[in-house]
């Protein structure tokens, strides 16, 4: 089978991924931070240093703390359910957001009347006009503003720190969805002024299912979503204020992390503009193959500057669905639908059947595209 | 180093749980319910058969669902914060509840005014009156009661199902903290009358950390705690209604649930009979070595039958950390403090310095005892 579904979650991980979770969870897998013997010492060094390569890859201030969550849903969830509301405030959003975002905010904007607002996109070129998007501030201004770094259906990017930039003039708090991007894309959390940064683990870091989280500075209030143990303070009736601890409640998951950790060497050792450098070119040779039919109609950018490797297509009079059965037949495993993010179909026009959607990673090849490439060909002789 | 944390996670797992995670994830690591790509669907059924095989386990009936989460703690938080209060309302717990339910309870208890209330117990012999607990139910009805199924400090076993006879007169709703005990004891869902069973996917269930959850009717009404992307209904800006998606937002951890595949079958060979003689035996003889030294302080029920492999002891005169520092330096893995559980510290008159506790598995032995022997002869005879 040739997988092209990593938007989803990225398959397969590098192997010393696999590797370094069956070894440290068979050596030490056990509960940190909830006692003091050996194994759980050497269990929370791991996590330690895990916490510290990330800072590292988001160029991180000391002041900023890693808090691991078992999913990125869970992190939005706690960053945007703990945040304060004013009732009517404006927050601006992508035409991208994923189902985390929306469904969350759909939540809240019940209970707070909350005003979402788009921030403006060009529909044709799919490109951020930044002129518009500073008159719209103007006109409404943004108290938050929650950016989808990627579009996990068209692989739109966002150019978060321009966008940040005109919003921080209103004092704006920014949260940075990078679920598709993080490891992927350079990101610097300092100089894109990010309040709030959200990482899968498990898609374009290259780590298992179990390790995501997000970011913060430790000074910025946030109300905790979850109460539980922490290992630390256990005599008191509230959680402790310290982070990590206040948002890492229950026991935390080793196995996912010393994963995670591996990942994050494999992606040091690779080299992130290595990673990305790979990536494009099989996205730009995709995007060529698909061109070619005249029969498939692209969701893509112009610039392919400001695209991931995620490519939705359709074939007009056919659903995404019969496409991705055809080709799921022939051995290729794509996604198919509105992939959790209803919105961005509404705006590409493709709702409410949705597209064909090709996630590539580090680990597709250029044969992997040519026979994508064959069995297209062999799709359109057929219907 | 001997391990006897295993009241923390147990530790290590059977083999074939490390070999069948391992496996799967290298061959179906994928995201599941989101597509339809063979990989996926393949992936989804060993998710169904898990579920079933959990169904099974505590005798449920076509009616419930079994919805996974990544930690008990979030399971109860799920349960507690999606259930229904009025103000001013009873909520009966025991005296050794997790954190997990008393930090959530204590966030409740501010919002509606809820009015906390013991289940009444014998200090000094650890053990439950039914009349006692008939008589105090009668003078205050209960609205809820939270059950312990075993204290993670002193192995105390709650009579789940005598208590919910009592209180099902008033028509209180029964949550059943299960962390210690599922696959360990027999539980009846119908029988005992339980509405919310907590597991913890990687305590004496086996499996590895990521795979917890719960088992509620599909007809009660809960409101849910996360917001997000479930794979189906992706259109609606609500959650789907039905479970278990409404509570599985984001992608569901395959890699834990193969784990606690593996687990389930683990238990189901073996025969959970046998897993609890093993335990109860080498319960018996650790209590047995502990009692010989006069020394030592046991906090342990009269009666063996109503424990569990977790032992809680201390030596006057030396604080909990002193002494499991000490068992760490010879090789055996205790945990020490108040185990998130300070209510049961506060009971047993071990707060605020706690005890040292052992946590037995079905993968210690009897060597494990004799060794714990050895080293606390030595201890004793240098302090």
């Amino acid at each position: 089978m040739i997988y092209m579904d990593n938007a989803a979650t990225t398959f397969p991980k590098p192997e010393k991924v696999y590797e370094q979770m069956d070894k440290f969870y068979r050596q030490y897998g056990v509960n940190v931070g909830r006692g003091q013997h050996n194994l759980a010492s050497k269990a929370s060094r791991l996590v330690q240093e895990t916490r510290i390569k990330l800072k590292t890859l988001f160029n991180c201030k000391p002041e900023h703390e890693v808090i691991f969550t078992p999913s990125a849903t869970e992190a939005i969830n706690i960053i945007l359910q703990g945040l304060t509301y004013n009732y009517d405030e404006t927050i601006y959003i992508t035409h991208f957001e994923h189902n985390g975002v929306l469904r969350t905010l759909n939540h809240l904007q019940e209970k707070y009347n909350l005003q979402i607002e788009y921030i403006p996109i060009d529909k044709e070129s799919l490109s951020y006009d930044l002129e518009e998007i500073k008159y719209k501030f103007q006109e409404k201004r943004p108290s938050k503003v929650i950016l989808n770094h990627a579009s996990n259906v068209c692989g739109l990017i966002t150019p978060i720190g321009e966008i940040t930039k005109l919003a921080k003039a209103y004092n704006a708090e920014i949260i940075a969805d990078c679920a598709q991007t993080a490891g992927l894309l350079e990101i610097d959390l300092v100089a894109d002024k990010v309040d709030f940064l959200i990482f899968a683990g498990h898609k374009t870091l290259y780590g298992p299912l179990g390790a995501s989280g997000f970011i913060m500075e430790r000074s910025k209030a946030l109300r905790p979503l979850m109460y539980g143990g922490t290992g630390v303070e256990s005599a008191n009736p509230k959680l402790p204020k310290k982070l990590p601890d206040k948002f890492e409640v229950g026991s935390i998951n080793i196995h996912a992390i010393s994963g995670l950790n591996a990942a994050l060497r494999f992606i040091e050792e690779t080299g992130i503009q290595n990673i990305r450098k790979k990536e494009k070119k099989l996205t730009l040779k995709a995007i060529e193959t698909l061109k070619k039919h005249r029969e498939i109609k692209l969701y893509t950018p112009d610039d392919i500057e400001n695209q991931v490797g995620i490519i939705s297509f359709n074939i007009p009079g056919y659903s995404a669905d019969i496409i991705g059965n055809f080709l799921n037949e022939n051995e290729i495993a794509v996604r198919t639908g509105l992939q959790c993010a209803p919105q961005a179909h509404k705006f590409l026009g493709t709702d409410p059947a949705g597209t064909v959607r090709i996630g590539l990673s580090y680990f597709n090849n250029l044969a992997d595209i040519e026979q994508l490439d064959n069995v297209l060909e062999e799709l359109l002789l057929e219907i």
